[in-house]
């Protein structure tokens, strides 16, 4: 956080638990929107509600809303009188006002509908067809577009008549239908002469999307591309809306936020709760308790040696390295093809090749890691045929565990299970299960030499 | 990856393995420039070397190499002739030839950086002082910028004589000393009377970045006030450069996988070796030693326990679920920590309530979890107390883990190390010895009931 930030925040913090709100308003009216959208970040669900309170301009309420999550917009919205939840609705862009509206109570969301002017209910009404995570779920609607037979002067009159157009870029060219048929930049208006033709001086090689596109998979083409924006199309190729460059910075970062919580077992959603912890346990548990009988399965394999363990107690000093190289290992190498799908680098295509060399760096690191720990063993138990158990037993458990930490992940997505979040706890107990196994299996096989 | 792209890459290979090379020159003729440089991820480094050699066009290999990363760059150009290397060069934006650059041997970047023209050589060397991670080290240096007396006839007329700016949304304004003093639209320049003087219409409050700002700071900014570029300046306020949404779109990109790697333990930089084994295996490494010994610590305590787990053999049933648990929740509460700093949800001014919430979360988690486990080990063993200690184990192994979680990566990011690296092993091993300190602590404790 920058420092200005954080003064801001010190105060804001300060004057609430004071009362002083007249002071307050005094602050924000002299704060940058994004700076008091962004406050809203650091503060708890009681602080927001006063804070939001306080906004007296519904243009900046509409503001704040659009870059907070839509759960907690929702919620924030809520505690106001219709009428203003209404105006600050119909000050937001679309594609925010339907996500928020999407996260009211049903009734709610209905009564507010109704009482918008019907230009806007109608687009809302429109918007609220597409799912949240496509392409017609993050458009933007409100879209600026020219006719193909118009002239450049036409075109440049359009342009300075149009309204609120700030972000125009690049020009989108329809046919008489609505089809999408080209693309200009604002800066080659400006260079043609002024009688030219659009359908003559455009681009007609445009790279757009359909509405039922993947969210992540427009991110990509973006990145691909380095477009700074991309237009929603229909299955009929007409243009419906249009994706720019920020929205999808909001994606690709929820995205990755999203894997890197999943893997841990957490959930982004999450964020919406706060600090509500019930709701985050239950979160959390389902998989906490997955793991929990992996581990009574991994306990109840070592019950079952208990006769070996009971003649060499010296064993016990090496179970939990054993079992956590191989799901250290095993962690790595899921996180790696994890990640990968992610950012497309590793595919079924390149399969066999991550495969083989994740075996090949788990077998070098296996082989390093074993000789260390046989040595480790060797002095501290004084026994060499107990350095080379371990030390075997070591090898091999991370060699399995790294070919484990690609094709779980591989795996579950073949069978549609999301690869981030159910490769770490499979993962873990495969490899506790295979690390026991082996480790055991090896000393009991070397058994006479142990005791 | 898309179709299309799939065909190509499956072409592509078959085609290199046959040594079929004309074949290959005519479809690269056909395709899209970012589909070939996308292609060139899915390669590997010899197949990398052979298409690189193919592409005739010195315009389509620099595209390629700026979307590679920059040390396969620099390695697919030491290849070739010096002559075609400095061509390439000279075709590619100042901020990524700077990278390729770097990346090269000293020597032959010194070579071709006195066969450059003058023009480009100092432009590059000037931007070779900025650190690579910086906003100086990812800004474009070819700037487009108007003067503040400028009518905007004046402006438009420079607009429209300026070559290669496609990119043009904001026009930023200057004074006579090359000042960052104002910004403009395009289309503003359209809708005002052409006499009016650019001081007298521009937007005087510029959001910019000090060239020396970390480019994950810049990535904040950007993504936080929604705007599609950024204007660099130095320590006078003097436009040196400027940064588009595109690189920001990299910068997050490169962040958040190095983020996820590093709290696996693995590295963003493996990326460069590709299947090179021995190398990634090293960077690997030294990670999974700290763990190792700290597997070792864990094992030390067991065995310091052994004469308690040699009278109640039935202990060894729950070492594994005891330990693994408490790493999984100090695992999330770490993840969430870490992943809150990078996106700036968390940092030292919700430190405690992150601390107070974790700790709710775990203890909530913890008897779910003491509660089933308790009465799991009750009815294998048929012994009650080992229900209670192996229950009261859990849930205070767990809260200590939790709160383990949130207290370590603030440690490590106040001590000035890397929380996405340190955190985990440091979490996991800590976790593990606490883990075994409580299980075998209540054990000895209960030991009279347990026998």
């Amino acid at each position: 956080m920058d420092q200005k930030l954080q003064m801001l925040l010190d105060t804001v913090r300060k004057l609430i638990r004071r009362g002083a709100y007249p002071h307050i308003t005094k602050v924000l009216a002299k704060s940058h929107p994004a700076d008091i959208a962004h406050l809203f970040r650091y503060l708890d669900l009681k602080e927001q509600r006063i804070l939001f309170n306080l906004l007296a301009d519904p243009e900046i309420s509409a503001y704040v809303l659009s870059e907070l999550d839509h759960a907690t917009g929702a919620q924030l919205l809520e505690q106001i009188d219709k009428e203003t939840i209404t105006e600050v609705l119909q000050e937001m862009p679309y594609d925010d006002a339907v996500d928020i509206i999407r996260n009211m109570p049903e009734e709610l969301a209905e009564e507010v509908l109704q009482s918008m002017e019907v230009e806007h209910s109608e687009e809302i009404e429109e918007l609220l067809k597409y799912d949240e995570d496509t392409a017609g779920g993050i458009m933007a609607t409100e879209i600026f577009s020219l006719r193909e037979e118009m002239t450049v002067r036409e075109a440049i009159e359009a342009v300075q008549g149009a309204e609120d157009i700030e972000m125009v870029f690049y020009l989108y060219v329809t046919d008489e239908y609505n089809h999408l048929v080209g693309v200009l930049s604002l800066r080659q208006l400006l260079t043609v002469p002024p009688t030219a033709r659009l359908k003559d001086i455009m681009t007609a090689d445009v790279i757009s999307v359909r509405t039922d596109i993947d969210q992540e998979e427009v991110a990509h083409l973006v990145a691909k591309y380095n477009i700074l924006a991309i237009p929603v199309v229909d299955e009929g190729n007409k243009l419906m809306g249009i994706i720019t460059v920020d929205d999808v910075i909001d994606v690709m970062r929820e995205e990755a936020t999203e894997d890197i919580y999943k893997m841990a077992g957490s959930s982004d959603e999450e964020l919406l709760y706060g600090y509500k912890s019930f709701k985050i346990a239950r979160l959390r548990l389902p998989w906490l308790i997955t793991n929990l009988f992996g581990g009574v399965i991994t306990g109840y394999l070592m019950w079952l040696f208990k006769a070996t363990l009971e003649e060499v107690i010296a064993l016990i000093s090496f179970i939990p390295v054993i079992t956590g190289m191989g799901g250290n290992v095993g962690g790595q190498s899921a996180t790696i093809v994890v990640r990968g799908f992610a950012t497309g680098r590793v595919d079924v295509s390149t399969m066999r090749q991550v495969f083989l060399k994740e075996l090949r760096v788990g077998v070098i690191m296996g082989v390093v890691c074993g000789t260390t720990i046989g040595l480790v063993a060797f002095f501290w138990h004084h026994n060499p045929y107990l350095g080379l158990v371990v030390g075997l037993a070591m090898v091999t458990a991370m060699s399995v565990a790294a070919t484990m930490g690609v094709v779980a992940p591989f795996f579950f997505k073949r069978v549609g299970v999301d690869p981030a979040i159910a490769s770490t706890p499979f993962v873990q107990t495969a490899n506790d299960i295979t690390g026991i196994l082996i480790y055991f299996g090896t000393a009991t096989l070397f058994l006479s030499y142990l005791r």
